[in-house]
């Protein structure tokens, strides 16, 4: 089947029919929709419209659409249904990581309200333990729906018990081998179940080799860990090597996904994610921050040049070279920040220590400055400036340079240490920074030559 | 199994014993070694190490090291094979996606001799066919190992298939059914095939709810499409909707992350991706270009301050505010530009046409504009600069605010609309062209208010 194309016109036409309750063509479309885009579609109806649309769904595929919701369309939908509703129609049904995700958006005090609602109690125990994970972690990350077999089993009864599971667990991939006390000993795949016969011991098809990450790791380790090894599942365990969960690749793609977006806005400078389709308000608001972090530090330069008034009275040339100044010292900033940022992040700074990483980013700059000098002072030489001038700005933008490297090279470092998210030292923090430097290192160059 | 941790002290001891030939003492620790970790390892071996190593391997380890190794140490490694050794040893045994990758760092001709080497005629010309289609498409992307069944088996011949080819496919999710024409009508999943009879048909069992892509689709669209309907394969087809291949997560995991990297690296102004542990000269290579342009830029500025020479000696205040208004212009642009780029690369813009966009865009950014001009108004006023001063420059912010919005969001909307990559736009390239602007148009606006 081909998806529909979600065009204006087709959400247009879909929401008339809506409004005019034409359940008989809705039916059809619906069926043929695939649940996130008839999530997509919600982002569009008001209340009213997105329960009557519900009240046309399965209750399988109702549960799927609510998982594929942005955050804040689902609290707004929510609004719609009683708590009851909520607990018997949506959660009890949902995988537990999604169960997980949905109440997490709401308040604490009513999100334990809907659990105490499950009617099955080993469900509502292990939603209110999954609750207290941080959301980035592989507890936050992981789900309760997987297929388990004893070692001491055959392939009969492994067979029976995806069987009985199969209810609740909607797609198998692995199935893990447990011993009594739920320690995670292997695993064993479904392809060799059923290519094996049926009173064949699972002990001698399980395969011990097995990755598993304990549920305190960061979600950035369960990613990278699923991402190195081309993971579909990985389980997750407790310090006793009990078996809690397991995170799924799809949940994993998302949060790489997101990772990399906050990474990019905050490197452009927005302070919280948003997407093109926000709010003029809401685009506003996340951007101005980091404009008036800017605008503080173009005041801060202000005075700085203020102090050089006389200076740049006498040698009014300095003024002309203060942009290339700024802009080279803002960019190579960018450039250190960021290559150590996305290093820090991908896990690939093998482990030289601090003044190894210092030292090989300098000369980095060394090379890039000297080049970028040598351009400079031969523009000087054919440009008709002042050879003082021209020898001055060289200079100038050389230590600039340099200086700029350690200032983009040591900030995210630093950062990293004190557990800051050294995505915070890119962007127009590490460029104003910098501009002020930067630009304080020229004016006491120009002094001290002029 | 957990997994080693690869540190110093680990890779030192393993080479160590690499020299001495250890083989007694090598072949149970790279028994646990995972892949992923050899691939790592070999980084950091000479050519001698490395093929030593690899003969220690059994054959399916040794291809899985092949398909995890970096491009450029497996075209090192390759030196130390004949082509028939390259062709029967690796190529042969690797699923096609892998070869193909393998295949295609290395020269053109090269790799068609190693193609024509393969005993399987069929393998050579999937393979040949393959090479054809470039990287980032889904051709690039896809392999041909998948279980597929004819619609009019039932499950007892399913099972035999899949035993069948048990032995090429190493990960079997889904089984795709297909009618005598290979034209793919839908799939049916390995738990419905345990829990079903032997005797059922496979038309009753199968569901023809199936998501799949054309073989030209581009890496973009294959990736939205797999995180969006969260699947683990795709099938791939041509356009009489023949079954081609698929498309497996862990690749399009890797394409979504590699995607991520180099528009991240574009913003900040590194011109190919490069990692930390690169060498000096390789990282100050990617770095240069963007620093020449930069470069540029500041010349390029050097001369419009010189138009305004004698404005600026006779209002030396004006010097003062240079930086606020180039690193507004600069903020600006890169927000609207990276906004603009990520919603083109997300696919979350909506059909609301250009006019639309920039409408909003520079609602955004008049919003932004006035609070910060009143901000620097304020400032103005206790700080003691000269009113006349305060104005033009407040004046001058609003107007080169609203001049960057502009092209930070129409650039990258024209180079999309040229099929050029619209990250290009972001980073050094949107903040030099802003600089220049901002700068003549305050110079321009200070001598007419002055």
């Amino acid at each position: 089947m081909e998806t529909f194309e979600l065009n204006k016109e087709f959400i247009e036409e879909f929401v008339l029919q809506i409004d005019l309750q034409k359940e008989d063509e809705l039916r059809p479309v619906l069926a043929r929709l695939y649940p996130a885009d008839i999530a997509e579609i919600f982002d569009d109806l008001n209340l009213e419209q997105a329960v009557y649309v519900t009240s046309l769904l399965d209750s399988d595929k109702k549960i799927e659409v609510l998982a594929e919701l942005e955050p804040e369309v689902r609290v707004k939908f929510f609004k719609g249904f009683s708590k009851e509703q909520i607990a018997l129609e949506f959660i009890q049904h949902m995988d537990s990581d999604d169960a997980v995700d949905v109440l997490s958006v709401l308040d604490t005090g009513l999100a334990s309200e809907i659990i105490s609602l499950l009617p099955d109690k080993p469900t509502s125990l292990y939603l209110t333990r999954l609750l207290r994970y941080p959301d980035d972690t592989a507890g936050g990350l992981m789900g309760g729906e997987l297929i388990k077999v004893n070692i001491n089993w055959n392939v009969k009864e492994c067979t029976d018990e995806i069987r009985k599971q199969a209810e609740e667990v909607s797609r198998v991939y692995t199935v893990y081998v447990v011993d009594d006390s739920d320690i995670l000993l292997g695993w064993v795949s479904l392809k060799k179940i059923i290519l094996a016969k049926a009173n064949t011991p699972i002990s001698e098809i399980f395969d011990s080799n097995i990755l598993f990450a304990n549920v305190n790791s960061s979600g950035e380790e369960i990613a990278n860990k699923m991402k190195k090894y081309d993971l579909i599942a990985l389980p997750i365990v407790d310090s006793l090597k009990r078996l809690l969960g397991r995170v799924t690749i799809d949940d994993v793609v998302d949060f790489i996904k997101e990772e990399a977006d906050k990474d990019y806005q905050m490197l452009s400078g927005i302070s919280q994610s948003v997407e093109l389709k926000d709010r003029v308000w809401v685009l506003s608001k996340a951007r101005l921050p980091w404009l008036i972090i800017g605008l503080f530090g173009g005041v801060m330069s202000s005075i700085v040049i203020g102090q050089f008034k006389t200076e740049l009275q006498d040698n009014v040339q300095l003024a002309l070279f203060m942009p290339l100044i700024m802009a080279m010292a803002g960019n190579i900033g960018v450039q250190s920040s960021s290559i150590m940022v996305q290093g820090l992040a991908n896990n690939t700074i093998k482990s030289d220590g601090l003044w190894g990483k210092l030292g090989k980013e300098l000369m980095v700059a060394l090379i890039n400055g000297l080049v970028c000098s040598a351009l400079l002072m031969a523009y000087g030489l054919i440009s008709g400036n002042s050879n003082d001038i021209m020898t001055t700005v060289s200079i100038a933008l050389l230590s600039v340079i340099l200086l700029a490297a350690v200032v983009g090279t040591v900030v995210p470092l630093l950062l990293d240490r004190f557990k800051i998210d050294p995505a915070l030292a890119t962007g127009p923090f590490i460029t104003t920074s910098n501009d002020l430097l930067g630009l304080f290192l020229y004016f006491v160059i120009g002094n001290l030559l002029l």
